[in-house]
């Protein structure tokens, strides 16, 4: 029954039965974390073989003849370069391979256009205000990167087939301050959502009033299904916006982080010939080169698309027991009670719930002093500020199962918890 | 003979038969390359068992239990800082390990510097003008890192125990617009220039015009001695910068990459506590951390100093006939005429070798022309300007040593042309 339909009294006999279940589960000292989208030790497992594929020295040269255990080749193996391409539907021609984090391209993208300018623009150091769009909620460390650059963050709703393009459309047009927005395309953290086509569309074809505008493209869940037969799909965007006669406005990544090894995986933009000799001229600067062993390893490990696609089966597999356990227990405890809404993705490493607004906060302090780590309540949003205190992001795929069973009722006491006591004191 | 006691005669009759020479080296078709510090195929070998330490998933666990295929660990592994610190002769708490390169480490340095300020000063692309000290001859990416953030470099003379201080001193003291100094201390490149004592102590006891001076001193070569019996030590400059009340002076880099494999290891900041605070800051803005399974791999494949310095020594039985080929062919070929000095490094990969002024950019074409690449002439200074366009680097370890003998000899005749020529122009 839903919340809303008790009374008072009946609130408040629910809300002491429930304390007394999280007293309970507060003495059991726990220690959980569902804080972050960390692969679990059985995920891991799976790429054991990365470290086995080179046999002698004679077997560290790439297809071009370069020995990768040398100096050289700023922007990568020619191998790697295809599988990256082949992993984001673009061009090799138009990938650059860099080091173990596609976040630290994204930053270092933003650092350049600070201190340089973007194609020969005027650095956003020498300009009063930058800005930069947002669909939320999405992604802390996104947010970081803006904030660190005293970059002024603008929210735009993230609906589940993007975000809210009639608002984009006006605000690109308009403020020549508008320099970038983030976008997760596909399975978006945290909400799961994937860009429509007509998104896609319509972003490629932004008339941005500032020429050093750029969609950064963080397809960071690219082959990151949960589901063999229900796999999104999107638009191509650099096609489109080359079509749409904004050949250079887009810079998109993807790293093999959650493929292999988070962090010890290959990381790449892709972006259009003209964009990548600016950022090679830079790149050219500031090192030699990647690590090409790691390059050549991922290629040799995977071979192809193909080998990529059946090795994220074998990533779905454990994760979907891992998903369905925090569903299930929010089908069964959240959703007669009619006190949250969440997200059923089908792909990516999140969940996104929505609890009472006002009661986000809360529902973290509470589950982390019984134990249980969740991301920030607030982290979902630019400066950290849910202006609804409502979202909170869920990462099932670091605990185990039994430990993610825990975490989930845990956490549906705490939403019930905070709910009634918001209702009692409305 | 010196060619200045011959008449104009015997060096027309000489350059004539040195022309013949070269005309029939030039038909050879070589394709020599001594332009860059790559270790020999043969030193890469000695490494390959770098690829062979791990042995299944329970393998790869850090010291304090950290699953080094996951995402964290933002600043390295403890062991890993151990052994970075142990080759720096730092403490590990000093130590960040970064990525695979320590130019990239240097870059983002001057790049935070520029884009934010350095330990909260005025970020440095808000002031009109900074300026920087470049030791000559020196590393031409460092000079490019310092070039592209618009910074002015002034040419520091670098004798064989250091830079020229007097100047230095009174420089820094004086110019609140000097920011930095590059400094490569030990075996420098191209000179083998190692810094004394008492140039370490009067550099740790500067006393700047700026707050936010700082050294960079690029420990490239730490380890990377020639010889068993006569190996350079230097100051701890960590220390000495404390002892001389600056502590936050220097910024000191080291890498692996002449250990194992160039471009493929570990790279590592050392710094005092207090700039490690800024440095982390920031750091952990743009990523999450960096590769730690070859951070672990390399401690494993080491274990403790001993084991880097063993190592090495494999490395100095390859070089040292490479570095003696071609000054046997100094000695044996320039000396006599003494158009030409050179040095003779106990440590590093480079000789730095002065022409007569005004010829080492006709000499490195005429290799060139020949089939042999040289570090461009100019090279080793800011902006690839020479004043006296005198200084050639020779880089003796990529070539095998029947190449080295082929371009050394090569190398002679177009020193001996050009010398003479000019010297019947003048």
């Amino acid at each position: 029954m839903s919340y809303k339909e008790l009374s008072k009294e009946e609130l408040q006999s629910t809300l002491a039965a429930l304390k007394e279940e999280y007293n309970e589960i507060c003495k059991m000292n726990m220690n959980l974390d569902m804080s972050r989208g960390k692969p679990g030790a059985d995920q891991l497992d799976l790429s054991m073989g990365l470290l086995d594929v080179f046999h002698g020295a004679s077997d560290l040269k790439s297809e071009n003849g370069f020995d990768c255990r040398n100096y050289g080749l700023l922007d990568g193996l020619p191998e790697a370069k295809r599988m990256m391409a082949d992993i984001m539907d673009v061009k090799p021609e138009n990938v650059i391979i860099y080091g173990n984090s596609s976040l630290n391209i994204m930053y270092d993208t933003v650092c350049r256009s600070y201190a340089e300018g973007v194609n020969g623009s005027t650095p956003w150091c020498k300009l009063d205000k930058v800005k930069w769009l947002c669909p939320v909620p999405g992604y802390d460390r996104h947010f970081a990167v803006t904030e660190h650059f005293g970059i002024e963050m603008i929210n735009i709703p993230l609906y589940q087939d993007g975000p809210d393009m009639d608002m984009v459309e006006k605000l690109v047009s308009e403020d020549a301050s508008i320099k970038g927005m983030w976008c997760i395309p596909k399975y978006s953290n945290p909400s799961g959502a994937v860009y429509s086509d007509e998104v896609v569309k319509r972003l490629a074809a932004l008339k941005p009033a500032a020429e050093d505008f750029r969609i950064y493209w963080d397809n960071a869940y690219v082959v990151h299904h949960l589901f063999e037969d229900n796999q999104a799909e999107i638009l191509n965007i650099l096609e489109e916006c080359e079509k749409a006669g904004n050949p250079n406005m887009v810079y998109e990544f993807a790293s093999t982080s959650k493929v292999t090894f988070p962090g010890v995986g290959v990381a790449a933009m892709a972006t259009s010939e003209e964009n990548l000799k600016y950022v090679k001229a830079q790149m050219t600067v500031q090192t030699i080169g990647h690590d090409k062993l790691n390059q050549l390893r991922h290629y040799r490990y995977f071979k192809n698309l193909d080998g990529v696609k059946e090795h994220m089966m074998k990533h779905a597999a454990l994760l979907r027991p891992k998903f369905q356990a925090v569903l299930d227990k929010f089908d069964a405890e959240l959703a007669d009670a009619d006190i949250a809404t969440w997200t059923r993705p089908t792909g990516g490493y999140f969940i996104s719930l929505n609890v009472m607004d006002g009661c986000a906060k809360k529902v973290v302090q509470m589950c982390k002093d019984a134990g249980m780590v969740l991301t920030g309540a607030g982290a979902t949003f630019p400066y950290g500020k849910d202006p609804k205190d409502s979202n909170i992001r869920i990462a099932p795929s670091f605990p185990t199962p039994a430990e993610l069973e825990k975490a989930s009722e845990i956490l549906v006491v705490c939403i019930k918890i905070a709910t009634i006591e918001k209702m009692l004191s409305e």
